[in-house]
């Protein structure tokens, strides 16, 4: 039965924005699993209101759905041990779960500011209404202020990212010679960036910039069908 | 042929505060390796001369000289495969690097201003000219300065601990259901903190302070034969 996988999009349905949505997608992608997606914005709940929760993204597997892209990486290799696996062995899920705790926490937590305002420009008319409000008050700020000093926001956003501009210096992937979960953790936030701001989160040159450049290659350059917003 | 581990010690013998030797150490228990110990100061650079460089940790393993606590890690696993896993596979180790690097360059940063003042007070005797020469140097300001305002710069390692709080809040070990190198890079910098000074870098109660007192259980309490300075 075919995995039905439900995303988040923005004005249009090529803008598929969610960073934590982009990690579902690519591990579904390096296990070679096949999937349907189906679509909703942020006030449509009712479409997501069977899996007993508010958030995307969400796997339904046959009779099973698996809320949570932690969640769904887990389930996917454990249930499909045969396919190219996420985290290598016990020991590499394990300090992956590091990597995706700092992901959410510091890296999403300095992207968000850089991004609030141009996040609301690209979402949904039926949703601007909705983010505007839900992010102003988890701010306690307009969106508009949070993301005023976009050259400060740039800064903590790369200042976050320097330590893994430093890994990926000494190693291709951060799962080491080969993508692994890691990679599309971080791969999430540079997804994020491209669909809505026009800022470069790696400088080119760097090995960070050459990697994302790898990462948008990968699976018949499956990362680079969502619009770029650097070059639009 | 026993390993020869070159430490870094304080005023004491017993004071060993360099949080890399201190990785070092706990990946020689993790492998049940026996070792000889060779005590250096910072000024004592002559003891090391014959590793071509000037830092410690380094491991004389017969005939192999290895320097930078990375590198020796990674030649204990690949020399000792029959021995107990620091990484569990490829995709581990490369994991644990991002560990390493974020280690190094973030959490030893934030720490690193907090203790400055601090370890400049247990350094050995003869090394104290150095010790603020150096340090001074390094940041333009004296140590004294650096260190000043005690509370933010707690503040700040806290909040550079907190993606690894909520990592162990799900997990026991960073290394998944047993400690792995990943714990010991962590551990290094709390028994840095451990050896100088008197401030808590978790929170009692909190799932990193659990932590800690578990890693300073392991191999018989080898972390606890490391004099508190937060008891003394």
């Amino acid at each position: 039965m075919t995995i039905i996988f439900y995303d988040l999009a923005g004005a249009t349905d090529a803008l598929r924005f969610s960073p934590n949505t982009w990690r579902t997608r690519m591990a579904l992608a390096h296990k070679g699993l096949s999937y349907e997606t189906e679509l909703c914005r942020f006030t449509e709940k009712e479409k997501i209101a069977f899996s007993g929760q508010k958030l995307v993204p969400i796997i339904r597997d046959g009779e099973r759905v698996v809320c949570d892209s932690w969640a769904i990486a887990c389930w996917l290799e454990d249930t499909y041990p045969d396919r190219p696996s996420l985290f290598g062995c016990d020991v590499g899920r394990a300090t992956t779960r590091f990597v995706n705790v700092w992901t959410s926490q510091v890296l999403h937590g300095a992207l968000s500011r850089l991004l609030l305002a141009d996040i609301h420009a690209i979402v949904h008319e039926k949703d601007k209404a909705y983010f505007r409000e839900t992010r102003e008050k988890r701010y306690g700020k307009t969106l508009e202020e949070v993301s005023a000093d976009r050259d400060r926001n740039l800064a903590a956003v790369r200042q976050a990212l320097a330590p893994v501009n430093a890994t990926l210096a000494q190693q291709d992937w951060l799962g080491g010679d080969g993508p692994a979960y890691a990679d599309y953790l971080i791969f999430g936030a540079f997804q994020w960036a491209r669909a809505v701001s026009a800022a470069a989160l790696a400088e080119p040159g760097t090995a960070l910039h050459a990697w994302n450049e790898r990462m948008l290659d990968l699976y018949d350059g499956l990362g680079r069908s969502l619009p770029d917003m650097r070059r639009s």
